[in-house]
């Protein structure tokens, strides 16, 4: 046994012998057994309880543990949370709460005492259990591997590892260990309430399934390690694919480049959104399965600018080329496009003289320039194929121009269009300018005359011609560098 | 009911509407829908029905089933085997070889037919009892993704893809759809005896999960589709580094590269231990998953030069750089080196005279050359550094050389080993070679002293010192360029 957890403890979950461990000891066998092993191997320990308070002998459960922790020379840190109110304020079962309380407990009694790791004790056995309630309840290979040697990051920490060295060792084994060693612990009588969803595994669903096969705990132990392997590799392909996909993570938001997300392979695409939704919703335990099936379809079969409500409040957003998920607190961020700040655009507007330049939120300019239209200037640039500077015909322009937001009824008849008068709201949305940048978006006019959607299109009206003389030379651009998705994670 | 399996069919199947259909039909409910379907969608279509002989009914059942093709005008072929003494003759349950006979009949007749696909009626809940019956076995990922929609190369077929477009309709739709297009199907009794494993399955097992979860059956569905998208990005791992660590594949044997294999994840490793074991038994259902553990035991712990039976006359060996998974039966490539014709080496050997040569075999050659000792031959040279060619001594040789395999007895005084005396067959397992190389190596003798072993080392005796003036030169080389692994494949 010494061997066997001491192997695990070195080589899975990659502890150096020196340094403290936080052990978890409810009192229970696993738990004694842990203690008693870890003793024995020589690690310097920390013992911590949790008094849960939901039994008549809890008080006494932590006193039993106290006192073999003071026998046996060791710190001990006894804690107590009243699960039952935390349960009901967070509308948690009990398990689950006291499951909760119990590791955030562990975790914050590690930080303070600058453990390497909390260490619990889970055996094989639990293993099958935990493994069969996945099953059950219909969880991907993410809950069919079971639980892991160690786990970092956890839901409680990010820096210290949560390690469970007994995996491998069978109830049986852990028994007969602490007979052996003349090892008292704590019977708790709730484990054998089969109204305890897990107790009814135990007790009842795994022997009827020995009957089918009378290996059925090896067998179910022995695919959670198969299926943990299969999930590293998944996972090396995720990591591989969120770092392609990911344009920005924020509070509340991911956003990826719709293109790169399409092309991945549907088992990729899935793990991407819960991924995603993990990063909006921490706490989440398991994530709702049609939640993220919906996710996916709408994925395969999204066109651009839609919406889908989710669940708990989040979102997936299509605006041309990304995909946001979001939780419907959060604000997305615009910095990316031009945006006239609220104050500046709507009503009147700003002027913008020739030389001259108007200034947008986050640093973009407009800049005017007048110009006698001579050889300096490039042939080919007069025919605008640039959406962010437009040569125009000064001789069309009331000057100064102005600069402002779309209001209602803005029409615009723009270059290469034979004429076509448009809504500027349509004309936005065929561009696919995202919604929620419509709004704010600069426009340049010449007296009530729409001359030029930055970014996008001039009016048709503008165009040289080769009588013009003198033009106009407007410029949209941004003094920080053009954003560089890459590296914006 | 239509529109869904039109759908699977085109989508998940990759079908085209104007060419062939095999279809399987036994007569009982499933295949009668099925059939029914494909009638209406229009796919040209050929019935078959495998009698297996194993129930009063099955003459009559056959029956049915012409009679209903007939009346639907299709071309229908009946078949007949006898599932028992095929059953004792491969030891297999009654149910397997029903099913191995079963498939090789329909492929035949597709083959026969040019059907584009072999079509059989698996449902949802099949696939349900099928991912159970692989979870109480302990299967990997592989099986508990359940079965596919499409499945090409199959065991029984490696060109024309069996489909199984019916697996997400649920037997009850399946039943009400018989009832309102008032068709007759058979019942078959067998299918309520629960001595059969996967009846029992169905009217015990799954009723009984049903009191834990009562979506129980939706929730492994959904499950499989999950598992098998997740395989599939498995599967794209592991066609990568098949390639990346294969070097040969022949009949009965495949060789990897020892350290590509090595540095591979540990769920690539099994499913590329999988891959190769079902290369060599490609009949095999399920692979014993206590066998792939032990060849992962052997892959990470084996040093080189050692042997691991596996199981079925499988083995592995580890030589040098290379790991071989073979069949006893199988004879292992020996190209890649130097051997003696069986008929040439053994007793007297070949005499090499100088200038002369010895042929081996695979266009292996010993070269010796005599030369007088002078500035023409480069000074490092003399040192012997290339295990392929020396320089030697002409004073200290018995003319003419002879080339010989190893006898017992024989013995050897290796360069730069302080005059030891070494058995040749220590001297060869001290060099990693191979086994099964060894006997046939080609030795260059002078007299009854061992001179070189080419390739490897030559004797200390036969150094080159001041007082020397004629030289032999031996080389021993390869007509055909060095083996490439990386294009071997």
């Amino acid at each position: 046994m010494l061997n066997r957890v001491n192997s695990i403890l070195q080589q899975n979950c990659f502890l150096s012998s020196g340094k403290t461990l936080l052990v978890g000891v409810s009192g229970g066998p696993d738990s004694m057994c842990l203690l008693d092993v870890l003793v024995q191997l020589g690690y310097p320990l920390v013992v911590a309880h949790l008094n849960h308070g939901l039994r008549p002998e809890s008080q006494s459960d932590a006193e039993f543990v106290e006192q073999i922790a003071k026998r046996a020379g060791l710190p001990v840190v006894i804690g107590k949370e009243d699960v039952s109110s935390y349960a009901c304020i967070h509308s948690l079962s009990i398990e689950e709460a006291a499951r909760n309380l119990r590791y955030r407990f562990l975790f914050q009694q590690a930080e303070l005492v600058q453990a390497q790791a909390v260490v619990v004790a889970h055996n094989a056995d639990d293993q099958v259990e935990t493994v069969l309630m996945h099953f059950l309840r219909g969880a991907g290979m993410a809950g069919l591997r079971g639980m892991q040697y160690l786990t970092l990051p956890s839901p409680w920490c990010d820096h210290i590892p949560l390690v469970r060295p007994l995996l491998e060792i069978w109830r049986e084994e852990i028994l007969a260990y602490l007979k052996d060693r003349k090892i008292n612990s704590i019977h708790d009588q709730t484990n054998l309430d089969t109204s305890i969803f897990r107790n009814r595994l135990r007790h009842e669903l795994i022997p009827y399934l020995a009957d089918f096969n009378p290996g059925i705990r090896r067998v179910i132990w022995r695919m959670a390690q198969v299926l943990s392997a299969d999930y590293d590799v998944i996972e090396a392909n995720l990591d591989a694919a969120w770092e392609e996909c990911l344009v920005e993570q924020g509070q509340g938001y991911v956003s990826f480049r719709a293109p790169a997300l399409f092309i991945q392979p549907e088992g990729i695409k899935r793990h991407l959104m819960r991924r995603g939704i993990s990063w909006l919703l921490p706490g989440l335990r398991d994530i709702d399965s049609s939640t993220v099936e919906r996710a996916l379809g709408f994925i395969e079969h999204s066109t651009r600018s839609r919406r889908l409500d989710l669940a708990a409040g989040m979102y997936l957003l299509r605006e041309a080329d990304l995909l946001w998920l979001a939780s419907w607190q959060a604000d997305l961020p615009v910095s990316d496009w031009p945006q006239l700040a609220a104050d500046d655009g709507c009503s009147e507007g700003l002027f913008l003289p020739a030389p001259g330049s108007v200034c947008l939120v986050d640093d973009w300019q407009i800049h005017a320039e007048s110009l006698v239209l001579d050889e300096t200037i490039e042939k080919p640039a007069l025919g605008n194929p640039d959406p962010f500077q437009i040569w125009i015909d000064a001789a069309q322009l009331h000057m100064p121009l102005t600069v402002r937001c779309r209001q209602p009824g803005d029409r615009f008849k723009p270059l290469g269009m034979a004429g076509k008068t448009m809504k500027v709201s349509d004309f936005m949305i065929n561009m696919k300018i995202p919604a929620r940048a419509r709004a704010n978006w600069p426009l340049v006019f010449s007296a009530d005359t729409l001359v030029w959607i930055p970014g996008m299109r001039m009016a048709h009206a503008c165009q040289i011609s080769n009588s013009t003389q003198q033009v106009v030379h407007l410029r949209m651009l941004r003094n920080t560098p053009e954003p560089d998705y890459s590296s914006r994670q």
